[in-house]
């Protein structure tokens, strides 16, 4: 990977970009959607080459299911390219002003980041996604997939860059890594003075390696360790409703839930009612000694390691607390930081509970799986942040964007 | 360094903090404050070993005296604490708020970081400064000076922590590493977990190694490598007098200017007001060819070098360009993204140079020496950041802050 070329491209690219119209921007976006559309023959036969080799590697049907490609599939990649152009421009909101007492006048005016790193694992959508997410906010992109997804992520990039520069901008405002090897990860991770922000979409193993070793800054995405909190006045089956929901409507995703506390005085009435719900999934459940008290065998053990896991799958562990704090202080303890919910009836419970719990999204009586930037009204989503700085929780297009402070005067000195 | 206990000491301050009140905030600034100036004696006492040591070591008598502390230097820093104490708190002010089309009521709530780290050098005030500053935005902070004015930064430090504890609030909301050696700072860039992020206060080389270096979220300050562009229809008088200012009125800080760059048909009237100007200051000017052909012998021919370095001293790099474009070009190329200022009076060139820019600050007609939270009216500054993620420009107390999304429901799923 030639990271001076491929950076000093880009950055030129985004100086380009960055200062481009709203409607030249739109413009690339329907021309990229359009473009996915009529070379979807193109795209499905090198995703075939994919899944020919996925398949002699011996890869998972589910994961198989991931990297497949249909003309169904790339017509969503347009449709959700198109609604991102639909979005409105954040570039150049005046976020705030004022009139400095000398007379000078202040505006701080949101930009574009400049350069946007992303390195994601298997699904190729990400690539349409990403480019358009990038594109719309006027950043340039450097995008790395996984090497399972290569020949469909270079045919649908090469697709993207034609359309682009067919718009009048240039083609580098999307760029494609083409080499997939673990080097050319960790050069991405040093770009600074090319790259202004690097985003690592995918499991919990690549995120750490991006943290890890990345000296370009880093907004960290996704992993999720979330927990659903029955409090003593909770509605039992709103309770059940919403673990259910959170836990099993899509085990695999970083806003499902991993643990549940229960509150001691609603314990022997909740559980056989959230229990009797999982069991329309077979979720088991690891617990604690009162857990097994109320549920009986089926339960298994909970150990510490448990409740610090991403399951990711029809696992729940459940403890039973014996007052708000406990549970609180568990959360302090084990979460990641993405997503909690308490269910109550108490307005004070609600009030301590969402003061308290410092996680991305803190949800009083719903489900944890609206973590997400569609549901939150933002648009699509570049990812879920679960660090503090930047961003935290959903980021759009907007959390694209830096600011820069324009000051007009008629000769001030200090 | 014992990392994980005061970082779990950090954490669980943080948590206490992070839910206080304004009220009991300011109380414990105002405690601080007090405290600052009844224990003046032994804080000056403790300053005297540094001053000892600094001069069996040779230090330079311009170090020596920012390294002083005086009475009045001490009533100056709790006058700083008690100006953070008067600005409004930023935590839990609501920064935006919905009602999905399900009925869920989403609001962005601004919550503390939780526990901010500071690397700094040579100055004791940072640490009431810093100090005062990360109380205020609800933030536990964990610092580290230079080991220059580790006497006076624990004196401080101790003074402070009695002061904080006598409000009512945790001792470890603020803490001074008193191992100064270099791998003490090593350990902090590694403290993810227990630091939300890493603010250096320093010169380049300390700002660098940070970068390099940390795997916990960095915000990047400083380095102002600044320009003023003349631009042809500039007026001569104003552009002299504030490139004069930008560059004397205080060499040795970031937001000083160390490049002009002069229109070419503006060249011949402006370049010689401006050197007369520059001379009261003796002003040692590298410049270009035309600058040279212009201003004679005192003129020492600029390299590439000259326009890429912060001199942070009385010597000025000059370019006569043959137009904006180019002194934009100039600006992306060699700029640190700081603050760059435009002399003129036509309405489009302004336009353009505010737009094309980018860089944290951008001036028309005024001095870059503004670039300051506490000019631009955001109350003390914590640093300036030259990044784009997270803060640009002059950080106050906002900017030492995060946000988490609340969702409030009735039971809705997804």
């Amino acid at each position: 990977m030639d990271t001076e070329k491929m950076g000093a491209a880009a950055r030129s690219a985004a100086r380009i970009l960055g200062v481009a119209g709203t409607a030249v921007k739109n413009k690339a976006l329907d021309a990229m959607a359009n473009a996915l559309e009529a070379n979807a023959d193109s795209i499905i036969a090198a995703n075939r080459t994919d899944l020919d080799n996925a398949k002699q590697n011996g890869m998972k049907d589910s994961l198989m299911d991931r990297l497949r490609l249909t003309p169904e599939r790339i017509a969503g990649m347009a449709d959700g390219v198109r609604q991102v152009a639909a979005l409105a421009d954040p570039v150049g909101e005046v976020i705030e002003g004022s009139v400095r007492p000398n007379g000078m006048k202040i505006q701080r005016v949101r930009v574009p980041l400049g350069v946007v790193g992303i390195i994601f694992e298997a699904r190729p959508n990400v690539t349409s996604d990403a480019a358009a997410l990038c594109l719309k906010s006027g950043n340039a992109c450097i995008l790395r997939g996984g090497k399972e997804a290569i020949h469909s992520n270079m045919a649908i990039a090469d697709v993207l860059r034609q359309a682009v520069a067919s718009a009048g901008l240039p083609a580098d405002c999307i760029q494609l890594v083409s080499d997939t090897s673990r080097e050319s990860a960790n050069q991405m991770m040093r770009m600074n003075g090319y790259l202004d922000v690097l985003i690592p979409r995918g499991g919990a193993g690549l995120i750490k390696a991006v943290v890890r070793n990345s000296t370009v800054p880093v907004i960290e995405t996704g992993v999720g360790n979330c927990h659903v909190y029955v409090d003593s006045t909770a509605d039992t089956d709103m309770a059940a409703n919403i673990i259910y929901n959170a836990k099993t409507s899509r085990p695999s995703v970083c806003n499902a839930i991993e643990t549940i506390l229960v509150h001691k005085d609603i314990a022997q009435k909740a559980l056989p009612v959230i229990k009797a719900r999982l069991d329309d999934k077979k979720v088991e459940i690891r617990g604690c000694e009162r857990t097994a008290a109320i549920l009986g065998e089926c339960v298994i053990p909970a150990t510490d390691e448990d409740y610090a896991t991403e399951f990711l799958d029809y696992i729940l562990a459940c403890r039973v607390v014996d007052s708000l704090d406990e549970a609180i202080d568990h959360i302090a303890k084990y979460s990641t930081g993405h997503s909690e919910c308490i269910v109550t009836s108490d307005y004070f419970s609600a009030e301590k509970f969402t003061s308290s719990v410092d996680s991305a999204a803190v949800y009083v009586n719903c489900s944890t799986r609206f973590t997400d930037g569609g549901e939150f009204g933002l648009g699509a989503e570049i990812g879920i942040s679960t660090q503090k700085l930047h961003a935290r929780g959903p980021m759009g297009i907007r959390q694209l964007t830096s600011s820069k402070f324009i000051i007009q005067g008629d000769g001030q000195i200090r």
